[in-house]
Parts: C-alpha cells; sequence; structure tokens
C-alpha cells in the first residue's frame, strides 16, 4: 500500500500496523491532547455507524441536510478510517467499505447539482469546491483501508467512487482545475492523494503540473503563484486558512510518495512560511477579516490543526506547539500524535507574533499587508495596513485601508463578509446581496472614499490590475511605520497614506497618527471613514442631530446603507470622537482648517432583510478641494472599571492638534493638556541618515529619517 | 479598645495583637486568597503612602478628581489599618494617623460641597451618601491604630473627623439619616460604629434606633421594613447589593458589642437570608438589572466581599465559599482569613441556585420576584418575572416585566439604568435624562403598555400606592409557572401575566410561553415589546421597512427613543422572528387574528448626545379591542458553531401556533412540524386538584391544576 496517511517518515510499512502496536492497549498511553482527539473521534464515528449509512441523493446548498450529511460523512470516512488504524478494531474498516460502497451505488448516478448556483456545479455538492473537499477527506480514510478489502469491494470503490471523482474534477471541471486558485487547490490535493493510493502516475502528475502536465498549472504552480515570497496568500487570511489545508495535506503526502520533489523545500520553504504567516495574520487568534470573511474564523479551525501537526511534524519548531495548545486540538495522524506528546512533555514556547510586513504578489511585488504591534499578550496592540492586491472575486474594494486591535477587541474595524455561512434561512448560507453592496465597497472600510464612489467603481477587473505600492516600513519600537501609494483607484487622484503606531511623550502608548494625501488637479468631495466600536462618551464640536427621522448618506456605492445620525463642522482647529469600549477609552481627533464635516452615521439603512449589523461610523468629508490631507490621531487612555467603580483618564489627553504641510513633509503638532508640546514629523524619505528641517509657528524641528517624534517643549506662549 | 474590627468572636482582647501573633512570619502561612488579598493591599498602600498623604479641598463630582481622591483615601485608610493589624509595622498606622490628621485639619472647614446637585449635599463628596460611605470604611481602619495615638492626636482627630463626620450625618442631615432607605443604612453604620469606637452609647442608640430613639427609624427599623420575609430589598438587586455592605457590616460591629441583640437571628435571620437572596438575584453571577441598575455589576464587588465573609463565619455554610472562590477575593479581616482558610481546605460546595419566589414588601404583601430556573451551570435557562413594588425612586414602570437568560446571556433583556457611572463627560457620572425619558419608561421594558402610555402614567407616587399580587407560583420540574396580575397601573385596566417555562414534546427545552391579559371594558391601544439582541435570522410574515427614512415610533413615554424599521400584520394564525445569538436560535412566535401589528425598531431615536444602546426591539400592537390576550411562544432552538461551520436546527420546529381563550381558561395549541399537536392549558385555578376541560377544534382537552402540557397527538387532518 501507497502510505497515503500522515506518517511522520517516508516508509514502506503499512502505517496502520506501525501505530497500532504503539498505542496498544488502545488510548492508555496516548498524550492528552491525542486522546481527547481520540475520544472525539469515536464518539463522532460512534453515533455515525449507530445512526447507519446514510448517503442521501444530493439535493440541498449549503447548510440544508444533504449537504451537510455528506460533509458528515467524509469526516466519518477519515475518522474511522483512522480509528481502524489506531484501534485495529475491524468494524471501523467494514463502516467505511460500506459507506463507500454506499457512494459506489450512488456517485455513477449523479449529474450536476439540483441547487448549484452557478457554472462550477458540483455532483454531491451544490459547488465543486465542496467535492472536492469531500474528495481529500475520503481517500485519506479510504487509504487506511484499502488493504482490508476484498479485490472486487476495492475494484468497485476505485472505479465508481475516486476515479469519477478524481475524473470529474480534474476532467469534467477543467478550467477549475488548472486554475490558479485555492478551489483548484482543493481539487488537485483530492485527485493527486487519490493517484497515489490508486497508484495512477498520470493521475499524480496532472494534479502536481496541470492537466496538460507542462507546469504552467497544477499544484506546484499553485505554491509558487499563490503566496508571496512572505507566505501571504491574496486572497487575505480567511481564505489562507482554508487553502492551506490542502497544501499541507498534500504536500504530506508529496513528501512521502515522491521524497525526491522535497516539497517542503520548494520555494525557499513557501508552504511551512505561509503556515506561519496564516498564524501571524491573527488577534486573539481571530483572523484580520480581509475581504470575503467570515469574523468568527480563528485558528481553532479544523484546517489548521492539520497544518499545525504537519509543519510541527517536519519542523520541531516549539513556537507551533504554543499554537495547537491554544486550539487545543490535533489530528489523529502520527503528527499529531507528536504534537501532542511534545505538548505534554512541557515543550512548547510563545509563537513570536510581531510587526511584519508581507509583501503581496508572486514576486513580491503586488503591495503588502504591514503588521505593526507593541505590547505583549491576549491585550496588547496590533495595526494593520491592507496595501495589498485585489485578492480576485472575494477582494474588497478597500485599498490602503487599515484596522487596530487593542485590548483584546477589535477598535477599528472592518466589516468582513456579509454571510451567514450555512445559515439556510439566509439565502441558503451564500453571501447576502449586502456583501455586494455594502461589504465590499470602500465607504464600508476604513479607506478614503473619493467623489463618493468606491475604489476602481467597485470593478474586480481593474482593481486587479493595479496594486499599491509600499513606500516605507519601520518596526522601530516605539515609532513603527507603514506608508503606501495606491495610484489608479480613481483617474488622476493618487493616494499616500502613511499610518505610524507611536509612543509619545505624555500620552499613553501606544498611539496612532493616520497621514492621508490625496494628489489631484481637479476639484473632488473626499470621505474617509471611520468605522469604531462602543458607546460614544464625548463628542468634541457642535453637531446637528437627525433626531426625528434619521436620513441615508446616499444612494449608491454602500452610501445607501448609513444612516446619518449628525453631522458637524468643527471650526478651524480640531475635532475629537471619544469612546469607550470594554473599559478602555478611544479619542478619535482630526486636524481641520474650518471646512471638514464629521457625519456620524450607523449601518443598517436599505437593509429590510435585517441582513448588516448595526454598526458605527464617523466619515469625515472634504468638499471641492485639489488635493487634501487627513491627519488624525488615535489615542487610547484610561481605564473604566464599573465592578470596581473607578474611573481613570476618561478624556483625552490631548488639548489641540495641528497639521502642517510644508514642501511634501507633515508636521501633526500635539498640544497636551499638560502644556507640553510634541510634533509627530514626516519627511516621506526613506533615507534614514537624511537630516530635515521644518519652521512651525517660528519654531525650528529637526529631525533624522522618515518620520520623527519631537518634543517642543512646554508652550512659550 | 472596642471591638469594631470585623471579629469572629466577640473578644475583649485587642484584635490586632492576636492576628499579628497568628499571621507571623507575616504572610507565610496564609491561605492563598488571603495571601492575594494582602499582597493587592500592600501594593495599593504602598502607593498611597509613597505618594504622600493628600486631602483635596472638595470640588468635583463623581468621577472627578476629588471625589476619586477621597474614595482612596478611605480605601487606604481602612487597609493601612488592617495591614498595621496583620504585620505590627509601625508606618502602617502612622500612615493612617498622618491621613486622619490631615481630615481633622480639613473637615472642620467644609461646608455645602460646590458640586451638589440636590439636596443632599456632602462635606468631602457632592452628596451625603458617600460622605457615609466615607465614615464607615474610616472608622474601621481607624479602630485598627487608634490605640497607638497619643491622647492629644486622638482627640484631635476624634474631635475635628469622627465626632463632626457623625453629627453631620446623624443631625444636620437628620432628613436623611432617619429614612427607611438604603442611604441612611451607610449614614446608621457609620454613626453606629463611630459611637462603638468612640464609646458613645448616645451615638450608638440613635444609629440603632433613629434620631428619637423610638426605634421608628434607625438601623433595626431598616432591617424590619427594607428587606420583604424572603431577604428581597424593594429597589432591587442592583441596590440590594450596596444596601447589603452596611447592613453586614454593622450588623458584625453590633454582634461584637452588643452581642445581647442576637442581631443575626433578628427577625428570622433576615439579614442572613438577604445576602443569599442577593446570590440568588443573579445569572452568570450579574445582577438581574432591575430598576436603575448598572449592568455590568456582579457578585464580584467590594460590598459582598464583606457580605460574605461575614457570613461564612456566622454559618459556615460552604456554598458561600464557592461564591468566594467565584469572586476569587477577600477581605483582610479574621472573616476573610476563615473564608480562604476553608476554601484552601476544599471546603467549598456549589451555590444551590434554583427556582423561587421572592415575596417584596416588609409583609411580602407587595408581590414578588419569581425566578424560574432549568438546567445547571453557567449556559443554564433563567426565567424572571418583576412583580414586585416600585422600589422607590429609582423603580422603573415595569409591572409584570420579565427577562430571559439562556446559554450565558442575556436572552430577552432589561435595559438597566441610562448612566455611566463615573464617567465625568456623561453628565459627571450621574443618571443620564435618557435615563426618564427611556430606561425608566414601561416601552423600555418587557412589559403591557396601554394607549402608549406608562405604567402610571410613569409618576412615582402612584406607582408606589399600588402593588401586583402574585397569582400563582410553581417551580415544579419541566412545568414551571408564575402568574401575576396588577390593577391600578392604567384606569380601568387590569393585567395579568402568567409566564410558563416547560418541557415540550418534540421541542428542544426549555420554551417560555407568555400569556398577557388586559381587563378592560373601553377601547385601548395595546403594545407589548420584546427587547432581544441578536442577529435577524428569519421574519416569518410580509412587513413594510422604513429602509430610506428612518421614523420615530412616537413623541413621549419612551417611544420618542424608538427608530422604526419595519411593520407587519401578519395574517391569521402567527407571525415570528427568528435571531441567533452566540451560536444560539431563538424563535419568539405570537398568535393573532389578523389584527395585531408588529413593529421592529432600534433604541436610539432623539439620542443627540449618544446616551443610549441602540439595542433592537420587537412591539406588538393590537388596536382598539376593550380586552385581549397576548400569547407569545420563545423557543430556543439549534447551533450554529462558526468555527467548525456547522448548522443545526436553524428553523423553528413549530409550524404553527394558535391561542384560544375559553371561559377564563387560556390554551395554546402548537402544530409542530413532524404533525403533532401538544398544547399548553391555563386554567388560572390555583387548585392542584381541581380539573379542567376544553375543547378544541372538536378535541376534548383535559388536566389539572393550574397549567398543564397536554399532548394531542398527531394531527388528524
Ligand atoms: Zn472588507
Ligand atoms: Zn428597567
Amino acid at each position: 500500500a501507497l502510505a497515503l496517511a500522515l506518517a511522520l517518515t517516508a516508509s514502506g510499512a503499512p502505517l496502520h500496523a506501525q501505530a497500532a502496536a504503539e498505542a496498544s492497549p488502545v488510548g492508555e498511553n496516548m498524550p492528552p491532547l491525542y486522546a481527547d482527539e481520540f475520544a472525539r473521534a469515536r464518539a463522532f464515528v460512534g453515533e455515525m455507524m449507530e445512526a447507519g449509512v446514510v448517503v442521501p441523493q444530493p439535493r440541498d446548498p449549503g447548510g440544508g441536510y444533504t449537504h451537510e450529511q455528506h460533509k458528515r460523512n467524509y469526516r466519518a470516512i477519515l475518522l474511522a478510517g483512522q480509528l481502524y488504524r489506531i484501534t485495529g478494531d475491524r468494524p471501523y474498516a467494514d463502516y467505511v467499505r460500506e459507506m463507500l460502497l454506499a457512494y459506489a451505488d450512488l456517485y455513477p448516478t449523479l449529474g450536476e447539482h439540483p441547487a448549484r448556483s452557478n457554472q462550477y456545479s458540483g455532483r454531491l455538492f451544490w459547488q465543486v469546491l465542496n467535492d472536492a473537499v469531500w474528495l481529500v477527506h475520503a481517500v485519506q480514510g479510504y487509504a487506511e483501508i484499502r488493504d482490508t478489502l476484498t479485490a472486487a469491494d476495492r475494484e468497485r470503490i476505485d472505479s465508481r467512487v475516486f476515479r469519477p471523482a478524481a475524473h470529474f474534477l480534474s476532467v469534467e471541471s477543467q478550467s477549475t482545475f488548472d486554475r490558479i486558485h485555492n478551489h483548484a487547490t482543493w481539487a488537485t490535493a483530492g485527485v493527486g492523494m487519490t493517484g497515489y493510493l490508486l497508484g495512477d502516475r498520470d493521475m499524480v502528475d496532472r494534479a502536481l503540473l496541470g492537466s496538460d502536465k507542462s507546469g504552467e498549472a497544477g499544484f506546484l504552480r499553485q505554491t509558487e503563484l499563490l503566496f508571496s515570497p512572505d507566505g501571504y496568500y491574496a486572497e487575505g487570511p480567511y481564505y489562507q486558512r482554508y487553502a492551506l489545508m490542502p497544501f499541507m495535506v498534500f504536500a504530506d503526502a508529496i513528501a512521502r510518495n515522491d521524497p525526491d520533489r522535497r516539497i517542503f523545500e520548494h520555494r525557499d520553504g513557501i508552504l511551512l512560511k505561509a503556515l506561519r504567516t496564516t498564524v501571524q495574520l491573527t488577534y486573539g487568534g481571530y483572523f484580520f477579516p480581509f475581504n470575503d470573511a467570515m469574523k468568527d474564523k480563528s485558528l481553532r479551525t479544523e484546517e489548521l490543526y492539520h497544518g499545525i501537526a504537519i509543519a510541527y511534524a517536519q519542523t520541531r519548531d516549539p513556537a507551533l506547539l504554543s499554537i495547537a495548545q491554544m486550539q487545543d486540538r490535533t489530528v489523529l495522524t502520527p503528527a499529531g500524535q507528536l504534537v501532542a506528546a511534545d505538548l505534554a512533555a512541557g515543550r512548547a514556547e510563545p509563537f513570536p507574533f510581531r510587526s511584519m510586513l508581507l509583501r503581496d504578489g508572486p514576486q513580491g511585488e503586488q503591495g503588502a499587508v504591514a503588521i505593526l504591534r507593541e505590547g505583549e499578550g491576549p491585550r496588547h496592540t496590533a495595526l494593520v495596513a491592507k496595501n495589498s492586491s485585489q485578492g480576485m472575486g472575494h477582494g474588497h474594494f478597500d485599498k490602503l485601508s487599515w484596522q487596530l486591535y487593542d485590548n483584546g477587541h477589535e477598535i477599528v474595524r472592518d466589516y468582513g463578509a456579509a454571510r451567514f455561512l450555512n445559515i439556510e434561512a439566509k439565502q441558503g448560507g451564500r453571501y447576502l446581496p449586502e456583501n455586494e453592496t455594502w461589504a465590499k465597497q470602500t465607504v464600508a472600510h476604513n479607506a478614503l472614499v473619493v467623489d463618493r464612489r468606491s475604489h476602481f467603481d467597485g470593478k474586480v477587473k481593474p482593481a486587479s490590475a493595479v496594486a499599491p505600492e509600499q513606500l516605507h516600513f519601520s518596526d522601530e519600537p516605539g515609532l513603527q511605520v507603514t506608508s503606501a501609494r495606491v495610484d489608479g483607484a480613481y483617474t488622476g487622484v493618487g493616494i499616500v497614506r502613511t499610518l505610524v503606531m507611536a509612543d509619545v511623550p505624555g500620552l499613553e502608548s501606544p498611539v496612532v497618527f493616520d497621514l492621508v494625501t490625496a494628489e489631484s488637479d481637479a476639484p473632488h468631495s473626499y470621505d474617509l471613514p471611520l468605522h469604531y466600536q462602543g458607546a460614544v462618551i464625548e463628542l468634541g464640536f457642535p453637531v446637528e442631530s437627525h433626531v426625528a427621522a434619521r436620513p441615508v448618506l446616499g444612494e449608491d456605492h454602500g452610501y445607501q446603507h448609513v444612516w446619518v445620525d449628525a453631522t458637524g463642522r468643527p471650526d478651524a482647529g480640531d475635532g475629537a470622537l471619544t469612546w469607550l469600549l470594554d473599559g478602555r477609552f478611544y479619542t478619535y481627533r482630526f486636524a481641520t482648517d474650518g471646512a471638514t464635516q464629521a457625519i456620524l452615521g450607523q449601518v443598517g439603512a436599505n437593509d429590510p432583510e435585517f441582513n448588516l449589523r448595526r454598526e458605527p461610523l464617523i466619515l469625515l468629508r472634504r468638499e471641492g478641494a485639489g488635493g487634501t490631507t487627513f491627519a488624525t490621531l488615535l489615542e487610547s487612555h484610561g481605564r473604566y472599571d464599573g465592578a470596581a467603580e473607578q474611573t481613570v483618564a476618561s478624556r483625552s489627553r490631548v488639548a489641540a492638534m495641528r497639521h502642517h504641510r510644508q514642501g511634501g513633509k507633515d508636521i501633526v503638532v500635539l498640544t497636551l493638556k499638560d502644556g507640553g508640546q510634541v510634533a509627530l514629523a514626516v519627511s516621506h524619505d526613506a533615507d534614514p541618515a537624511a537630516r530635515h528641517r521644518a519652521t512651525i509657528d517660528g519654531q525650528q524641528l529637526a529631525w533624522t529619517g522618515f518620520a520623527a517624534i519631537v518634543e517642543i517643549g512646554r508652550g512659550g506662549n
């Protein structure tokens, strides 16, 4: 038998015999995490076996009964196979056999799925992707028990389930199979692993190299094109997590069956790099919700249990053990057993979350995602700047958008996808119409909107042709910087955004400065939304409130989904909004020459089906200028402890903020309430040795490099 | 010295000598919880001592600097005194001395507080209540070190701080002092404990028996009038928690100084009963937010650390240890040390949360609070029916309102108070105007509103003159019932509400039936709001949506704060709304003859200061009827697991619901999706042996007692 199961070492011996011997008497000597997994699998498979083999005629879309039953079935096939390997108990093998024989009856009779919603129909499921996922799981379970079958059963299952399933995915669905896309990764993984199991070299080669075996498509090409050199996946972290499973599982099979390919060293170890990058793209275990992401997705997800185990078996990196510990899960493979054993032996070390620049694009040439972190542990501060490429069809029109996490929460938020995954009553669990009309639109992000239209007019094709340019990145402690520019999001308007996470004397650390410059000769309307969360505590400027009838902000490009609560136009100087979230205060302050309008709103207009979350935002608006620069400061401060009835520093420590732009340099001067003055000075010059000067209100400022915090001292007035 | 500190036994020996001997070498033999408390106190007092004695001229309202500093000071006086008792370290005693000498300089110079907002001004604080709290703490700290002072210092502190403070509270503020109210409890506790310490019997007697020593006011009378025979405090759990501290602390001092009073046996042990009732009035540790309650208040609160320790020392009830364990805190008294020691010895047992009826009123004659619980642990289901009296000035107009908790969350919610306690920017931390205009109003509750006006027209005086009558209560497992009526909330309209938490065959357990009957001969408009939380998943009837301009529900009585999202009028039969909260689905279903309007809304209109939380509600409306009965069902079902991408039973199992009212009996018939029929039959006859019949659609239903679940069997149509 070909060793398809996830082994630690390439070995000719059937894996199940080896593992069964090691684990006997069953369960007794297992490390706790593995024993839990074993018990969980036994409970699940036991229930499934008790219910008998149920292989229904495909009918329902995602979330519906037949969809969920076929999902349960592939889990049962995989886990029963693994349980057979571990225990040697024949009923597990017989159950997999019966299940697969039932599929052998059904599968050849299937045509297009009745609930298909697009051209990519599956056989068992409404979309071909789910069929590929089915195969990736089922073939692993089948591999564990195939040796136990009679030749006739084996032939029947091979020829009526696995060969036609692989044929369906690789030949009948060739256009999907040969894409450079995660759907194709699942398909090539399923087909390739089936090829290894059935000893079908042609199948393997098509999976590895594409249908025409040219290497222009297929799994290997996917590892080269779908990840950037820094292991970033263009669709974003949510899809990166999902895509990783077939990458890791198939790579593991390749390593064992084609060891000479050195798949884990391929392209400078890109797969292991991608695994680590996936972990870096989280806060509190949850993925940064770029693009069409479900926000409840965390590292605690099936796909990553596999990924962590395989990566740990390859690297023995103790930091991966702490991720397994946090997941509190592993997989029923020898790699999973190793993870559990080393965890039990106390070998885990903290995962090194850190500031980093993740270039996007196959050659790292399509912008980047910048992550700035300060502090440690679950309440540390993390800033994410999304200066990356469009990320294909699930991409959002959010160029140069950012997010901030602090104190364990999303502070400056990304909406994620408008979707209730697997909930039938919500359009069968599919993306909701509001995913297009709201979630993808620029105004739904912390991104600059010009003329109230989304970037690239909300069109994927032109958006995919352009990527931002990362101008500068610095992870210097106390003064971390990311700066990027994008051209083409709007005709004739270049946008440069510089985010600085800094420790500023006199303020609690860190604070975030945000400088957004639109370069244009023509008049435009500029809107800069900030999506926050929390209770509004203080509004530092007068507003006109729409208290008795609530108008809508606009008619399209997402504006139709925003209720307007209040609008104000602070006098020249600055305006500020303070909110409270989980005991921490945040003040968002913007400089203004008197012409900036601030609009306070809430999501939820034109939402008759209640599909949207009713979240607040503040939007800064400037009309008619040629170019403009928005300069804002986000200051976190104080503590509110409801239990102890203690409140500290509920008010901002900033008395005034002014923005000056001189010869392409930006200077933001803060006057603190204690009278001190301090400035952020940005030269926009990446040369770290270059010296810069500016004169503000008669005072000379001098600094070196791209950006600096300059103490001006006590105000002399 | 009088033994004022919280001793376990009445003892003539100075407590600090005894305790210091026991604890030496300091900290080494302390049980962990006490050691933590000791370390925490040392850190806090250490910081305070390092900062030096700071006793500022009173200036600020709640949350402001001087307010917070005087709060810190009384904590420091208490804790430094206790640390001196434990360690015998002289600097702690000296610090208390210096602090109190500073107060001796300041106190006699004080007049009315400059930030007073009502007639009850304090000296150190903006309201007299805070001054009483200061005294209760400070006198305990003073008691620990008074023996160490020179006669001159002692005389100066006695005569310039404690005597005038007691005089201010009991004589100058006599109207507060002689009230039957929790503010008076703090005042009498502070004055009485000062009396014990200074050996001033007159002061003690005035505290115990009221200014005129008649017993018509004062502490003892408060224990008789402020708690019901079941230990319920009329203002509600939030105030009960707050009131308990002076009750327990002063009672502890009485027990030691006047043991013959047998204070803890007074009125059938009312104080210990009240302590246990306070714990029962929680879910997940948080108090049911009746009346002007802050929702972030839990059992983890200073007041209850004292209460639990004192009660445990009196009773040795091991269930109280599990509350201390959950609080993870105790107090630096011998009682606290005992709690910590017995906890460390593994003596804790689970606190017996259970269904119970808590009568309200000094004689239990003013209605009741009914608590129905099913299941155990942090995710159990709890229903609370508030059929109690008005609860004085902090009472809300919420007669017969209810709340539901499930799966660790508030499902059917009470808004609590509109207030940001201690947050200066929010009106100095005081109650917001919206507390009157929204939080207190009937429509802000899950209570019947007649003619769009609040109960008693929103007036405290007539509301206080009337209490509901608890008609029935049953905690029979699987069929728990509370029924109550109120007359006088509206002229000519009697309201009866029956809530049944039942296990119904074919449905997940438990479900809640709600029957609200308005009895009237005249035409009225009836509104029944339900305040839920979660994402709307399915609306079982057509609605007209206000998608592009959002109107306000009304003009006053809280209606001015509700935005209207959509309205619908389902055909005769039933209407349903399903929402999702933390992985659990809830369907609220109402029977209708076709004339019930359902209004979906959100709180937040007419809220220019963003003082309100933007929460959703559904409001059922019937116009013009004489009397009417609303029959609704709240069904929790299924599971959504975003991490595992698994969804189960996202849709209600009920196909149809009909309500029949026959001769004063209510029958609610559910037809399940599997075809089965089951009815809730309510006779409203409290006789448990009485047999009842009804005929529904030609079928005979028979049952015994107040209410029953009757299986009708498979539908025969
Ligand atoms: Zn997005
Ligand atoms: Zn209330």
